[in-house]
């Protein structure tokens, strides 16, 4: 072996002696990469080969951008401390994302935390504390992150291999609005689907009217039977029912019904689902007629991703005003920073008398970091830049929709927009039953990495999506040599699936 | 109002208006600081004028410290993606914090997360998925987090403004073992001692039997009451039972039971106690015994900090093995970074089938970091520092209480080891009842802040303890200041409580 391999090899089995075997390795079953380098949109590996990553929205607006690193460098040697301490780095960022919302969102208020599963619990709790309320909706197939409460709203997490089913005390589930392959099917810019989706919203919400009900049922037959034994009745019956009043029904100051409504603004572990038209506005009027409060997790998308927008929920219209934003990964470019920004009545309910400390979170590096990304965001128009070569990756994507449009391999929808987009492939005919075809995604995920040296993701479900959101600095020539590996890689499955059949 | 002056007034204002008031600022009411600079043990204000720290122990080798601040450099500008790729600085740093434990215990797996409380939350969820136990003992006066999970786990929050109780359904809480001002006192090498608040926690895991008693009863109550009216039945009380069934007693695969017993190795929050000796012991074997397992949290107090060992929960004796041990803090100096640190065996059991991604966890750059960190304990000797300097503080501390003996000030107990050291106050007597005297703590503080540039921390559940835990480059003169200030502080208050009198 050469000493390059040697090292890999080390590497290798430092990784199985030390780190969790459910902390997965890309491509591990095929040949796992060492990556050394990272520079725009490419990472280098040991050798000094170049692979053109189109997975890594982390790495917002490149990797390793000199004018981040410079950032960086310079807080890190001047100070990195609390934020129980002035800095104009902190406040100066705060001030200069709020004004990134539209001005009537209202969205003023900046907590910082240190990633986006931080951002979302705590998003969580500034709606309980908001509306007295336990009860959160979450969206099919959403990933909300991956805190012990967070695993709780994520079917993508509790409803696949491992998890253990939705917490039935406190989430409801509404359906994916994936006009695709969802309940309701037909054109994105159909405003009924947009109402047929959000109306599935208003159902759970009468639950929680049910339950509600059921709850205070509940409580009356504790008390007849605590009343016929007394509050030191030790037989079973009674101890099984202060118990009940214990777990189930203690006095916390929180009610049964609806305190949130989680969803991404483009569900991106769901596989790059936009939901239809008028969707959202639908279901913001709809959770807060029932004084639950709206949050909108941008982690993904957020940044300009989306091209024709800064945030993804203004895909939805200029009136989508959430009560809580989440933002995490590309905010800090990988340094590890996120922030959830509400509105001044909320944070106002947060502050109940118990402080609010995250060690890390709102240190002047990751202010100053997170400053530099935004500069890189304006001075290079990156959200520009999504706008154009997103609509050439989904131009490339159509030609290839036109091409793969029956079994063995059938493409059977374009999805997305900005450098924000997938493409899903499907067993059978595009009339069919829409059955995921995720062996095909992998494949070709598999096929660019090892012939094109292009790294693709998969992901929905089933893996039936392949998916890219690349660097903010990903270019029109990076896209079609994309669709030019994909088609590739669609081709050989044809083939071997022809093969097989003969 | 000079130029800095309208800098600090303008950072005050936008502070006001962008960030949530529940994040608390460090002398709020008297003057904030605006702080610019940080080195070794100092900070710097607008006007270069330098604070002595002997708060932040996260900057744990010293503010900005030369060769963490390289490192960060360095690795910023060369590689900064997630551990879904091989690298060598995850891999290495994994095997060299491994190694800092006693080897008989086995803790050779890393998770890697981005801050102490993603640390302790994820234990928790690895716990959960190896016993199958819903339940985690806390400790009285503890803090474990800012998610909402622990929350619930953290009698410091639920317990205080703002709190809104201990969630029964789950948690029970301990005594707090302070030989001091708890419920059973006397010295703290008294082996008794930790026998009895050990026996307290083997009330709590009886209990947890009793639970699972009653849940039993709740259980064949309901399944009578469907019989009754059948699964469909749509009466009140069937409807209770079934709304009972989804939020109690749903199949989620847990069992109600003991899964967790948490602790600091000192409690840090709860005011720098240390357990007496021979708890830890016996609390870990109990625990076991009823199939769960333990977790030390050395966020606080880890990495040489208590001097006289490495790890905090070594002060119980060489022959205490957690199952867990949460790192965070000053792992990275300030960088975002933290870790789990568990068996194979658990880190197995959490390997169920669902992927643990973490997105910046153990990203090149934490890691670097963290390496950087390690090497400047081992070669500046730091824990040899905080042995030697952390007497030092005793000393003084120790003839402090001789000469603050009874009212009006009165220092009760000076506890602690390294540099993770604290003084209580108390009102009256020292054979009185012990009350905690935060008032007398909280006028130190401001004192040796506006006329020594000492910047001093309160803590414990009435902020009735003066605690210090500065970065591990502290020396002797820092220590003999410290003292000097905290005296004049006492004596300004005696003087000014018995002026009061007159």
């Amino acid at each position: 072996m050469s000493s390059t391999e040697n090292e890999k090899a080390r590497i290798l089995e430092l990784r199985q002696k030390h780190i969790g075997s459910n902390v997965s390795l890309h491509f591990a079953s095929s040949t796992p990469l060492l990556i050394l380098k990272g520079e725009k949109e490419f990472l280098y590996d040991e050798h000094g080969s170049s692979y053109l990553d189109c997975v890594n929205n982390v790495a917002h607006v490149g990797h390793c951008h000199p004018h981040v690193v410079a950032a960086t460098t310079r807080q890190c040697a001047a100070l990195n401390t609390n934020s129980r301490y002035l800095h104009p780095a902190l406040v100066d960022y705060s001030a200069r994302l709020s004004k990134t919302f539209p001005e009537a969102a209202k969205l003023e208020i900046v907590f910082w935390v240190n990633s986006g599963s931080e951002a979302n619990d705590l998003a969580l709790r500034l709606a309980k504390e908001h509306t007295k309320k336990r009860g959160v909706i979450c969206v099919e197939a959403a990933y909300s992150g991956h805190t012990d409460r967070l695993i709780g709203i994520s079917p993508y997490k509790y409803g696949r291999k491992g998890g253990i089913g939705r917490p039935k005390s406190w989430v409801k589930e509404a359906p994916l609005p994936d006009v695709y392959s969802g309940k309701f099917r037909g054109d994105i810019a159909d405003d009924s689907l947009g109402q047929k989706y959000a109306a599935e919203v208003d159902k759970l919400l009468s639950e929680y009217d049910l339950d509600f009900k059921a709850e205070q049922k509940l409580k009356s037959m504790r008390d007849a039977r605590l009343a016929l034994s007394g509050d030191e009745g030790a037989d079973e019956e009674s101890r099984a029912m202060r118990y009940l009043d214990e777990c189930l029904l203690q006095d916390d100051g929180l009610s049964t019904g609806c305190g949130a409504f989680i969803m991404e603004s483009i569900l991106s572990c769901g596989g790059q689902v936009m939901p239809p038209a008028g969707y959202l506005k639908r279901v913001y009027d709809s959770v807060r007629k029932h004084g639950g409060i709206c949050i909108a997790d941008e982690v993904q998308v957020g940044f300009g991703r989306v091209g024709s927008a800064f945030w993804g929920f203004q895909l939805q219209g200029p009136d989508i005003y959430p009560d809580i934003v989440t933002v995490g990964k590309p905010i800090g470019n990988g340094f590890p920073v996120a922030a959830v920004i509400t509105t001044r009545e909320i944070a106002k309910s947060f502050d109940n008398g118990m402080e609010y400390f995250n060690t890390f979170g709102g240190n002047p590096v990751s202010a100053s970091v997170a400053h530099a990304v935004l500069d890189v965001i304006e001075t290079e128009k990156l959200q520009e830049n999504a706008l154009k070569v997103g609509k050439v990756l989904i131009e490339g994507f159509n030609a290839l929709y036109a091409e793969f449009a029956s079994a063995p391999v059938c493409i059977g929808s374009v999805r997305g927009t900005g450098l924000m987009v997938g493409l899903e492939c499907i067993k059978g005919e595009r009339n069919g039953n829409r059955e995921p075809d995720g062996e095909c995604c992998i494949a070709v995920k598999l096929h660019a990495y090892t012939h094109h040296k292009i790294l693709l993701s998969t992901d929905g479900m089933f893996d039936q999506v392949i998916k890219l959101k690349p660097p903010m600095c990903f270019t029109e020539e990076d896209a079609k040599n994309t669709c030019l590996a994909i088609r590739e890689g669609l081709l050989l499955v044809k083939e071997r699936r022809m093969g097989m059949k003969e």
